[in-house]
């Protein structure tokens, strides 16, 4: 039985997706209007309480919070497709690391700018402009510190690729293009160069290819 | 050589300590004061770029943020003390939901409440009265969720006490104790009785004899 993924159009699925390609699990999406709050309605609740995407059904399995679902398709299938978690307990212990610091370091503030600068315009909501400058203000920092990181491994848990950069993938390419945020990238030559690395793979291209982004 | 906790009087480093306790894991603690900004010296940012707690060091082997520092112990001692993953990859799955669930929808709202209504009092700062009305607005529509998967497990992962549950604690405590919020959780029965059940394990009364609150 195929993998269902709930609202593959939308940011935070699509890191699920992508690991689901890297890992060669087989999947399909299943369509949530936000713009409708398709999200909000009784039978969605049941799957999501808190009526948030994504949701998967693996089976008669049900998870959501899409960091919970890559950590568990990553270890379900250990030794299928791309180990995205490293060979030790040291090394994992670093892309929990990074992943951490993507939830709560990287995401709140180019999740702002999106809602910002893309969402609220769209939904005829203001935009709050002192948010939009606290974040850009914040992401320099971030970014300050992922260049440090990057110019002595080439990605960011270590030598390897895993679950900690692909989980920049979604709200990357936001930052690089379609909030005008490039330059923060691109003014950073190690950080520039780790995105072009993880933004060319395959599967990522794969994502772009399936499900267009709702914005 | 015992393991090192960098700012265990802080709420965040103390869901470290509390862990490394119900693992039997030998541990000193190191403290850092954030009133005084010693998070944001040189030699405090050589071990956490971005000034924050905690941090851990295991010998040589240095680590920060206090989600990941619990998963390294909790995998790296799985044989050792309290089993704190579950015991299948699908219980592991809802570990890593439910850990997701309490840094994305239960702690920022009471972070903000510490925040404003005890940190900013102490700092001589203006307190966010628009802030303290939506954050308690928000948890209790997040208490609202917790009662309806409690009442169906004891615990939030299923019917054993696991990280997802210990990761509450520290910001649980101020929710209770500190910040006049006691009845947001004692209006619930199911969430009352879990937050009774969890509060006192012997290893967060350990905690709480060992390493007061700052604040």
């Amino acid at each position: 039985m195929v993998v269902k993924v709930y609202g593959p159009i939308y940011g935070c699925p699509k890191r699920v997706v992508v690991c689901l390609i890297e890992k060669e699990i087989e999947f399909e999406g299943v369509h949530v209007d936000l713009f409708k709050g398709e999200n909000k309605e009784p039978e969605f609740l049941k799957l999501q309480p808190f009526g948030s995407l994504p949701v998967i059904q693996d089976g008669d399995y049900t998870l959501y919070e899409s960091r919970a679902i890559i950590r568990y398709f990553a270890e379900k299938y250990k030794d299928q497709g791309t180990d995205l978690l490293g060979k030790t307990i040291e090394e994992k212990g670093l892309v929990e690391q990074w992943l951490e610091v993507e939830a709560h370091n990287f995401h709140p503030p180019i999740y702002d700018l999106v809602i910002n600068l893309l969402f609220a315009p769209l939904m005829g909501d203001p935009s709050d402009q002192k948010v939009i400058e606290e974040s850009d203000k914040k992401l320099e920092k971030v970014l300050d510190v992922y260049e440090e990181r990057l110019s002595k491994s080439k990605y960011l848990a270590g030598d390897f690729f895993s679950l900690a950069d692909l989980s920049h993938l979604p709200f990357g390419h936001y930052l690089v293009n379609q909030t005008g945020r490039g330059n923060l990238v691109r003014e950073r030559t190690h950080v520039s160069a780790w995105w072009d690395e993880i933004s060319n793979r395959p599967s990522w291209k794969k994502v772009l290819q399936l499900y267009k982004y709702a914005v």
